[in-house]
């Protein structure tokens, strides 16, 4: 039976890392809300329908067979065994879990780099403070984050280039869309992105150039970056690197 | 063996959900930083002094053993069913540890009510936009989790008033915390919490009448809520309900 992936339509956003993840592994997925009278699904998990413990908070929410699985990381942590992206160990296993649990947070932040008082008003409404906040993360967050992923994969003594194992996981499919996302949210800034972090760098070609994902971002099931995503392109946000 | 806590000492902040954990079940932890010489032994693992598979990005983490585990909820997940707080079922398991990711992104909104534009500064410095994020938050953030925390209560078949089967489980104690420190930060505006959110009301008490809680909260080890945790009483950013 197909996984059932609960999304919006019409961006990337956090459902992207799911989809990296189906993708890499061939995974047959249905992506719910892009069907006919898939948002009407959608909607009827989020406002209770189906009951208790089918109730997420918010998309993403991947549903396989009796289960329903919300949040990125819960998601990526029960497909991972599944779809053969995380090592056996336990140790690993939990570590990834950990790993992908900051990209989690660095998400969020990214998030509130042009949404930094609130979700319910238009970016246009704070602009003033989102210039502010994203100077902050791209000074601060940006190199505290990329700087760590990029010890992670230093440290990994496989030596192949993934942050955790001799072989690619889903974590490494996340911070390939970390990579992206902030090239192009943050040209700019970005410039030097591949020196500042050359083993992210080098992870995120790595992952590029998986047959399985080259054949997705050249399809029409990946959609672009665009300014209802979490990674959006705002000229004035933008800076030159510090 | 003894588990070992590491957090940050002179604030409850996010290792107070483990900590909650911990001492309902009564089990055996050290918390390192407020031991002699711990605050060195929690900075080597954030240098990355303990190499591959031991390198949390940021506290709280927890050691058992061999394994190293951060963020609040990949260590609830872990501890869970070893400290019994949580039901046996995959299904409840992966739902529960859906809930906590849902309360790990409220905690961090939360924390921006004060810091809504950079860690980095002082609270004094974004004085005006934490004013306007703080009444963005009570407006729309709080009544948007908290409402969806109380229909899962209101949703469970149990109806012994707690989030997930009939008995207590680790998300039950973040959902106190939650109580507790919202009433900590903004009395004015939760005036009418447990009105508003009176399955949440009923839970906080419960957990506050459990016996290891209650003596929990009675002793040093419960620090008192403070404006370097989480959860700030900034009474410039309180306001009358809505």
């Amino acid at each position: 039976m197909a996984y059932e992936l609960y999304y919006w339509d019409g961006l990337q956003g956090r459902g992207e890392f799911v989809r990296l993840a189906l993708e890499e592994a061939g995974a047959r997925y249905v992506d719910v809300a892009r069907s006919s009278h898939g948002m009407s699904a959608m909607m009827d998990y989020l406002h209770g329908k189906h009951g208790y413990l089918d109730m997420p908070f918010a998309p993403p929410f991947l549903k396989d067979g009796d289960l329903v699985v919300s949040h990125v990381a819960n998601i990526l942590h029960y497909l991972g065994p599944k779809l053969n992206l995380v090592p056996e160990d336990e140790k690993s296993r939990i570590f990834i879990h950990g790993l992908q649990l900051t990209v989690a947070d660095f998400v969020a932040e990214v998030h509130d780099t042009h949404h930094p008082i609130s979700t319910a008003d238009y970016y246009e409404d704070q602009k003033e403070e989102a210039r502010a906040r994203s100077a902050a993360f791209l000074k601060h967050r940006v190199p505290k984050f990329m700087g760590y992923f990029n010890r992670i994969v230093a440290a990994n003594p496989e030596k192949g280039g993934y942050a955790v194992g001799g072989r690619l996981s889903y974590v490494d499919l996340s911070l390939f869309q970390l990579a992206e996302g902030l090239a192009y949210a943050f040209p700019r800034a970005m410039r030097d992105f591949d020196k500042d972090y050359p083993l992210i760098a080098k992870l995120r070609d790595i992952v590029r150039n998986r047959p399985n994902i080259e054949t997705y971002v050249k399809s029409r099931r990946r959609l672009e970056f665009n300014e209802s995503g979490i990674f959006r392109h705002y000229p004035e946000l933008d800076r030159e690197p510090a």
